[in-house]
């Protein structure tokens, strides 16, 4: 993404090259992306930073303020001189089991306080692995991570449920059945591990149609994720929350969290993306 | 198994073909198997008796006692003339939910209250699909199927945990990142969604062995199991606890168990089956 001197769009490049898949060095891949814009300073987040990255942004320890981030970023030049950035991503440690890690929706969090300074609250970052990250007075204070989408892609694809569902998963939250599913484990607080079941059981006993399945077992796993958060302390009564991510999943989650009781609004993920890269940029003195 | 008129086991047979792999018909396939026995009646249990087996025994609503499943047996003779019978399935309903269905798994509990009679507790049948038996004075009361070795798979071997963690499978149980995993969801009930994610964390931020991994993330879902039948009542003060299945998955469940503050039993599954079908025959008439 091409921004003037103001944060505003010029321009916007997109390439297939992801961490597994990258064809080239990392900056012939960025070179070639950006080969016909000007050689202004850039910013970069994500796995771009990791061990495996173009140069390793080591993770930082919460809680961190967005000035303790901007003061962390990594800086270093291309060879023909342009002025580069990346951001380094963030972790929680637990002891004895690791802990958890998050590297580009810190930036996220950066561009949803900036959008709202001094946020309290927990914003959702729904997706492949769900963060949930607590926020108060624009600290990130922790997070946890949850493969609630890794989950379902496995479940709908490669478990013994993959003969009892089928579809698109777009706009799955409309259905009544997503709705039955995220009471069963939001609202009756149905273990998860056995909650899904229920879906082979479904079309066995009830002869469910497998559409109507693929939402009962998003519902249910959705759902199932609101409940462990919840019982983790991450829908206190403090505060507000954020759903970052698409159109459809964001709706998805606001859907299932309203079914649960919990009111929550949806932010564009891509918009907080640029307004955080923007203000780490600016904050850090990487920009003038 | 051969089987003489006492319930000793005069021989044994084995073949590959599941219900997913049958080369041939049923009846084919099982004359070719028994084909140097005498022609004794034979019992059967299992997805033999599903919509895609032999002949369907349809499901029994629990709460069932030993003698209502040996009413239900389903009798037919073969072409030759050789005395049939099948073990029908059991089946828990739950309103607008399906339910819970078990195949086989009944009569390895038929077993163990033959083996124990007026039996009190929870049966425990680890495996692919965990199920979890209720069982008071003998009577099967309800059971509940957990994913557990299903979603032990895919994570292990499809999702994105599966860099983090490599070994044999076998005696996990033993190693202490076994309990270390066991601990994190049965007794610090961390929420399992959230919990796998660590696997990854360890080895990037402990450079913990994918070996000790493995069984990190192992003891995580037998664990995560515990903990859901636990806070479903189904490890309640009331009765004991019995863990039937194959030496090493019974001794993992025990360890866990162990660890998680329950005693527990192991049984042979095998023995167990011997057992049940003989006086699932004998009960039912189909032997005298």
């Amino acid at each position: 993404m091409l921004l003037d001197k103001t944060g505003a769009v010029l321009g916007d490049a997109e390439s297939s090259d992801g961490i597994g898949t990258l064809s080239g060095g990392h900056e012939a891949v960025f070179q070639r992306v950006v080969a016909t814009w000007p050689k202004t300073p850039a910013i970069m987040a994500g796995m771009v930073g990791s061990r495996q990255g173009w140069r390793e942004a080591a993770y930082l320890a919460c809680p961190v303020s967005p000035a303790a981030l901007a003061a962390k970023i990594l800086r270093f030049d291309t060879v023909d001189g342009r002025p580069m950035a990346i951001v380094p991503g963030l972790m929680v440690r637990f002891p004895e089991h690791g802990g958890d890690v998050m590297r580009g929706e810190e930036t996220q969090i950066v561009g949803l306080v900036q959008r709202e300074p001094g946020f309290t609250g927990t914003a959702i970052l729904p997706g492949t692995h769900s963060k949930w990250v607590r926020i108060e007075s624009g600290v990130i204070v922790d997070f946890q991570t949850f493969l609630t989408g890794e989950l379902f892609e496995l479940l709908s694809r490669y478990s013994f449920l993959r003969h009892s569902v089928s579809g698109s998963t777009d706009e799955l939250s409309g259905l009544p059945d997503f709705e039955l599913g995220v009471r069963r484990t939001a609202v009756e607080s149905a273990p998860f591990l056995a909650a899904i079941f229920a879906v082979r059981a479904r079309q066995l006993l009830d002869g469910v149609e497998p559409t109507d399945n693929l939402a009962y077992l998003s519902g249910l796993i959705i759902g199932g994720e609101i409940a462990a958060a919840r019982a983790g302390g991450r829908l206190g009564s403090r505060g507000q929350v954020r759903i970052v991510g698409s159109r459809s999943l964001a709706r998805a989650y606001r859907n299932a969290l309203s079914i649960a009781g919990h009111a929550s609004q949806t932010l564009d993920g891509g918009e907080l993306v640029r307004l955080g890269l923007f203000s780490l940029a600016l904050s850090s003195g990487f920009l003038s």
